[in-house]
């Protein structure tokens, strides 16, 4: 088969863990015969240095073209203490989801049994923990109309849903979940925000549809507790824009393996794949970044959006081999253990997959 | 010294916590020569069945007249899946809150040495943590306008604050933060709301009026990340209503000891302290429930509210003799050790006390 992958480094570490993302890539189409153009494209802090805008127009024309678009991870600090500065490279983040219809992010949050020692939670707490957010990621309060009024005295964000916008994410959760154990949480604050009591509603009319799933209501508060106390009683989650924000990244640390965790925002034009991670400013240059989410989430491109199921497991055999072998960065290397750059552990990967 | 304290037992455990609750108080008082008078009202499921609405007006003026309330829990089964029944156990919390000017929920999170392995965390990570979170109550979306537009396909939640409520919560935080060790930590999601941008403000405004508080932003993102990775790293807190709703009770579930942990909620009428542990329905009336957050709710009611920092202190002495000497109720006894009745660990700590 023959792919055209959009390639969205980024800033800070992007560039080092994209890297090593593609020569796995071209290593695994090398090896199951497939064809891969990459297409580099602007985004983030990097775009704005470059054109004054964090997602430029030719960046969207390329990802729109793209089979898919790999992403690195975007932020600098130059921007960091100023969440009001006219231009930020967050926002070119909220216009790439909303230009590209990225209306669902899949954020898986499971264990290595390898790593399981690096979990904050204790062992018994954490151990078979094996989760899927699914956020949406292109409505509620991140794009409802925002301002201030009283000459700047008074500031108001307001959260839109429409039950269409519920259903197409809820869909997709039922979908996700017949795949899996078949239990769906929905998590809202159905309590107090009638945005939440329509994505109650909506999913409730939804359950006769999928009669095999069994699905559970839980308010967002209750569900920040249960993901540090017992997230392995975790399965399918589905969320709004912003709760999901919070709890995803609170689901990504309790595994102790945030350097590994893959994401995938999926929609109407395309689907991108990133790590979870952040642009890492402080390691960027020194080639230590772990590279290993980046190279599951080019794993999770294989499988979701071209198919190929033996191509992407054959990538996280790789990355479980080297995680046994101790073939890592320093973020996941016992005290005193010897640790590898960047580089070295993509060449690595490459080396011992062929 | 004479106090007026209006008890709302609520739903539930409540009758049986705020009962211990009670005796303690009435022993401290006995022992340090104060009066308390105790005028109980109705809250909750248990006012929706005998007047029909969750918070009635004869409630709210004896807690206007109160020096003080002291809350149970509320919330009864019936009304949990029905999030859009037209009157809900929760619309009275929020009513009261709104009506006694309940700005600012201060929930402090700590651990007990005795406790420390019943966290979810290892104890490296949780040893040390003593924060505390100052919740906005009266603002933001929980009080915005809300509704559904296009023939009920389109929800709405509006988030709005105005710098006057920004101000007075943030001042609590400053004044805290001079209490203890001079840090603070406004939580915000400055990088896409209008709301947190002017939240951010305004108290970078008011930094220069306590140049001695070392004031740090954070998005809610990243402290629901930290909170579970390294809590200790925290100190107060400061964020608006929804956050805190989430936040607060993730922080309270890392110390293991959800049971333990009291809370204030202070404004402009009154001052109102409860447990930060809900209804329990489950163990309504099996006399097993652990009082010891309302009686350290308690504590901080007379060290607070009456600037009785003494009789406080007796309070959380004997309360820790109970923990160290493993007289407890059954959520806290380790597997096979004794257990105590509710009503039990009362008498205990009314015996040890004088
Ligand atoms: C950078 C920020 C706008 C973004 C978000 O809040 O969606 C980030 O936190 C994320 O989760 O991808
Ligand atoms: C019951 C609910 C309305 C309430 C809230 O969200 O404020 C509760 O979760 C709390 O934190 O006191």
């Amino acid at each position: 088969m023959k792919f055209n992958i959009a390639l969205l480094a980024g800033d800070g570490i992007g560039p080092e863990v994209i890297n090593e993302a593609v020569k796995v890539s071209d290593a695994i189409a090398k090896k199951f015969n497939h064809e891969i153009t990459w297409t580099p494209a602007l985004t983030g802090a990097c775009a704005i240095d470059a054109v004054g805008v964090p997602y430029p127009d030719e960046t969207h024309e390329i990802c729109m073209k793209a089979d898919a678009v790999l992403f690195g991870a975007i932020g600098h600090p130059k921007y960091d203490n100023d969440p009001s500065a006219p231009v930020r490279p967050e926002q070119g983040l909220l216009l790439m989801r909303k230009k590209l219809g990225l209306f669902a992010n899949v954020r898986p949050t499971f264990t290595f049994p390898s790593l399981i020692d690096n979990s904050p939670l204790k062992r018994e707490r954490i151990e078979g923990t094996d989760l899927v957010f699914l956020r949406e990621l292109t409505g509620g309060i991140y794009f409802g109309e925002k301002g201030r009024k009283d000459g700047g005295e008074t500031a108001f964000d307001n959260c839109v849903y429409t039950r269409v916008e519920v259903q197409r994410l809820a869909k997709k959760g039922f979908e996700l979940a017949m795949t899996r154990s078949k239990k769906l949480c929905c998590v809202d604050k159905a309590n107090v925000l009638e945005t939440s009591r329509l994505w109650r509603e909506t999913v409730q009319a939804m359950e006769k549809d999928y009669p095999e799933v069994t699905v559970s209501y839980e308010f967002v508060d209750a569900v920040a507790m249960r993901l540090v106390q017992w997230p392995n009683s975790y399965d399918v989650l589905i969320t709004e824009n912003l709760f999901g924000d919070i709890l995803t990244d609170e689901a990504s640390v309790i595994s102790g393996s945030m350097g590994l965790m893959p994401s995938a925002s999926v929609g109407t034009h395309t689907s991108l794949y990133e790590p979870i991670h952040g642009s890492y400013p402080q390691a960027t240059g020194l080639n230590i970044a772990n590279p290993l989410a980046t190279i599951l989430s080019a794993a999770m491109m294989f499988e979701d959006a071209f198919g190929l199921k033996e191509e992407a497991e054959a990538i996280r055999a790789v990355v479980n081999k080297s995680l046994e072998q101790g073939f890592v960065t320093e973020d996941l290397a016992p005290k005193g253990a010897k640790t590898y750059k960047t580089s070295e552990v993509g060449d690595w990967l490459v080396a011992n997959l062929s």
